[in-house]
């Protein structure tokens, strides 16, 4: 399926994200060698033990002898990652290499490299796919497949860079939607943070119970688990996000509470008919799922 | 594994949870003969081709001819439905019948049968099973295995009825919890009422959103697609149930509230200290979902 020679990929991170591409580009043939760089030791060594990559070494070292490097850590240490890597591009003179992100926020980073010298060789990438586990040992083979991957403001790219990364992405099976920055960070902002927040929320409305009632869990049935779900995911990764996409968030969030804030009313009335109304405008959510 | 006699057994209300206890309680040998009614007609002859029942009948004669009725229709109209069939058992004069519903609120139910002259026969019940789908072809085989049912006021009736009730839900491979119809209605608050609710709100966020910008849906990933699958569930089953569990409901929408707006603040503030706190508090779900 690859039609460019084989490559040697960088991870930088080499958690759920970074650890899941590492196993599909090697065993589907995209990736020829992964050099991984993982700045926590135990990641790091369970990433070996796990031979998700092929060699683990400094970054300095695996910018230099990568063809294509992917960012794949937290968004607020991203950012400053991505300039630091087109920077080392530039000292080195290497108009070939590219480097790739796979944040959950895109306008931020985007903004970071926008007049960057390299700016071409950089490609914005969102590939929506995850759990809410994290680590190497998070790290799942056909993660990806059948999601979608947001491409971010292509214009800025190298065509040829694009080219190589859509060929990466169609490798791991994905659906390539072309957007710009801003647009994508409205959108994951309501089709993604906010169920965060909301899940969340959820959690800790029910720890709060749990410090008197200790049984109550005993009780916790497939739905609450599956609304909760997401309440896991960790801070390290959502803490930036949250706040980089703050102003979409915040809209999002205000929706939100009046909506809540409908529900609150119409119970508080024992309003059935304003009640029923709500949930059928909800139920509108079936003909959306998959 | 049944250790009486087969019995015949009346279901009212043919949908997810009295079509998938006909299928097991019928295929485990517990039930010798299923007796359906089912008002909806469109729903009865889907459950008559289903083989859901081995007979359709008026309530009048189920009532006559079963051993023992399983009420499994939503709250509202199942608190006369109830009274309805032990006025029933009374002019009948049968003594041995037995009666139980399934409802996910308990107090209401509970009171309305408090003083009726045959509420021995009735045996309070909450298996605590489910999908977001409704109607006789979301009946599925399996449904309640290994969840948790409660009985609610048992020592209100009689022991008999209670033990029969147990084989029945043992039948189903349902753990049983006993406790009180007052502090069941405050944990189901917790545990589902509210996931349902906030996912409600999350639909209606969403769709509102979505109203001008159609393709927003192509970025849906699985963590929305699981937060919002309650969002999917009956108006005919939860409009009852919210308004049946008010007080406690809004208590904890009211907390959720609070939980929610502290996000927002944290994030208006740019705090990222005191989202990565919250998130951490959230995390302590872990160690509670199976």
């Amino acid at each position: 399926m690859v039609t460019e020679d084989k490559k040697t990929i960088g991870i930088v991170g080499l958690g759920l994200i970074g650890g899941s591409m590492a196993i599909d580009l090697k065993r589907r043939g995209f990736a020829d060698r992964i050099l991984g760089v993982e700045k926590d030791p135990v990641n790091a060594t369970a990433a070996q033990r796990m031979e998700l990559i092929d060699e683990l070494l400094p970054l300095e070292d695996c910018i230099r002898r990568s063809d294509l490097v992917v960012i794949a850590i937290p968004v607020g240490a991203a950012v400053p990652m991505l300039t630091q890597i087109l920077d080392r591009f530039r000292e080195l003179g290497e108009t070939g290499k590219i480097v790739i992100d796979t944040c959950s926020t895109k306008s931020q980073i985007v903004r970071a490299a926008r007049y960057h010298p390299c700016r071409r060789q950089y490609v914005a990438t969102h590939p929506m796919a995850g759990t809410e586990y994290s680590g190497p040992w998070a790290a799942e083979p056909n993660l990806f497949d059948g999601r979608a991957c947001i491409f971010a403001d292509t214009e800025e790219s190298d065509p040829k860079a694009v080219k190589l990364v859509e060929i990466l992405y169609d490798t791991l099976n994905m659906r390539p939607i072309y957007m710009n920055a801003d647009a994508h960070d409205v959108h994951a902002a309501y089709v993604s943070h906010i169920s965060h927040v909301s899940s969340f929320a959820l959690a800790l409305t029910v720890l709060e119970k749990e410090q008197d009632e200790k049984h109550i869990f005993d009780l916790a049935s497939g739905g609450f688990s599956s609304t909760v779900r997401l309440a896991k995911s960790s801070a390290d990764m959502w803490t930036p996000i949250l706040t980089q996409n703050r102003d979409n968030v915040l809209r999002v969030i205000d929706t939100y509470l009046d909506k809540m804030k409908a529900f609150r009313d119409a119970i508080a009335d024992y309003d059935s008919d304003r009640i029923s109304e709500l949930i059928l405008e909800a139920n509108r959510i079936k003909k959306i799922l998959r």
